[in-house]
């Protein structure tokens, strides 16, 4: 078990996971409000956006200007996600520093989203790869491997496979992969042997996971990856964004207990825990029907914490 | 860490803890209904009420009935919850088998709630077990160390006192100490390295963990017990409970969750989670007004779920 306190690297993942499955919408300059109190709290990374169909995801057809006012917050690495080249020209176009890339581990989850295969899709981000290392200003590629621990339609996804896709996906140029236990199923054990077998095929390449707390079980999977050495993790503010294939259910890992668990245990995250809880009320305001979620919120900061600053 | 995937005792205490909180009073033929849906679920202890103050928690004034009721369970384990020897005549006289008495570690949180110290109450253990050893029928005695990981009005709790207060439990005769998070300030870190301490203190007399999700980290906390060879959990059904110094706060672990998350990783429980999942009804039934959680219920058991038996 890894217990070294070193610093941990949280992505703000609201603004484009959360939002994205919203049923209202949150006006651009109300996202760049938004953003620049996430990044006061100290939150580095943030995928503002996605380059998508406005068509399909009509919350997402602002990116480009999202992006663009984004990239004026000092200090802020500006992620924004896509699915093809198309979408990454258009990340490219708008400044983005990073370009997230979704490909299901799982072919039948890939083909039911994309009409394509995974191999296929590996072989998209070999051309994307190619396109953007052409360009002359550069642009970080993350992969995510989506349905990484099991997929609502194929069910359990072997650990073999996922180790298989990481090592294309590396081999295709990738800079960095992530893992997504997209539908919730992930357990620690799977997450700790999982991202084990990842780490031998492709080591510090993997650097992320990505996950839901569908089964409440969020934070504990979060543990599993952190005590085999993840130091990054994708959140959510207030744990927007819900479960596409289980309706009613929750959504991404809550920004807020994650911080206050990592901090807790002595992992620099340099957020601000108070200034981050304020970051809550514009959301509240701006989408007054979404079920805003932490339980930090709802009980307060214990008066025995201290920031890992503190304990230092 | 230990990944032995042995079977793991849950003691639900949702007939306690859980309606202790509640708003509404269940009536006793139906707590008994309740009790009998989950045992037949297949929990094996439950924690059925507690001999207290009917004035003080009256929906705990038929807990005699309760328990005699309860001891027509086949298999069940009944235990009641009593916090002086006045209440543990009563649960023995009702013929508990288990009697759980809390002990707060934090001396001023003691007094605020028992206007006794810390080390009056170790001695009133100590005069609790005399009086039991002396009858004729055997009941074990459980000591919970409360505030174990923080407490509302001391604040932090330093892991020296907790090891100290358990030695003291063990030595006035205790048969099982417990750790409980009572104010649900505990983080995966603290949890490890104060059941290390307290392991080194009194070894396996230390037998459970009761933990809280009042910041969302009670099954990460759960984990981090489980790695530390920790095999017996209270949870609560639906996460009922509350937090009585946080107003609107998550109550007690979750038991669908925790069971999903022990069965997932392999770890036998004896529990049937469609079945535990269908007790929840009478409970909605019975308190209509009360908030009951599980990511599991609100989502679903996952196709790819497979419980411990079918993993052997």
């Amino acid at each position: 078990m890894s217990t070294k306190r070193d610093s941990v690297v949280i992505c703000e993942v609201g603004p484009r996971d959360g939002l994205q499955m919203a049923q209202g919408r949150m006006a651009t300059d109300v996202k760049l409000r938004w953003l620049r109190q996430l990044a006061d709290a100290g939150l580095r990374e943030i995928e503002v956006g996605s380059f998508v169909s406005p068509r399909a995801v009509p919350q997402m057809a602002d990116t480009g200007d999202v992006v663009r006012g984004a990239l004026a917050i000092d200090g802020l690495t500006v992620c924004a996600l896509a699915c093809n080249l198309k979408g990454v020209i258009a990340a490219h176009e708008a400044g983005a520093h990073v370009v997230a890339i979704p490909i299901s581990v799982s072919d039948t989850h890939s083909r039911a989203n994309v009409n394509k295969g995974t191999d296929d899709q590996v072989e998209a981000v070999r051309a994307i790869v190619d396109w953007v290392r052409a360009q002359s200003r550069p642009m970080r590629i993350d992969v995510a491997a989506a349905t990484a621990f099991g997929c609502s339609m194929e069910g359990q996804v072997s650990r073999k496979r996922v180790a298989q896709v990481a090592a294309a996906l590396a081999a295709a140029g990738a800079d960095r992969v992530a893992l997504a236990d997209t539908v919730g199923y992930a357990d620690p054990a799977l997450v700790r042997d999982t991202v084990r077998e990842v780490q031998d095929a492709i080591g510090a390449r993997l650097t992320k996971l990505h996950l839901h707390d569908t089964m409440g079980l969020g934070l504990a999977n979060a543990l599993a990856g952190l005590e085999q050495g993840i130091r990054e993790f994708d959140a959510c503010l207030a744990g927007l964004g819900g479960c596409p294939f289980a309706p009613g259910a929750s959504g991404n890992i809550v920004t807020e207990d994650l911080v206050f668990m990592l901090e807790s245990m002595g992992h620099a995250t340099g957020v601000d825990l108070p200034r981050l809880l304020a970051a809550r009320a514009l959301l509240h305001e701006a989408l007054p029907g979404e079920t805003m979620r932490s339980g930090v919120a709802a009980a307060g900061i214990p008066r025995t914490f201290r920031a890992s600053a503190a304990l230092a």
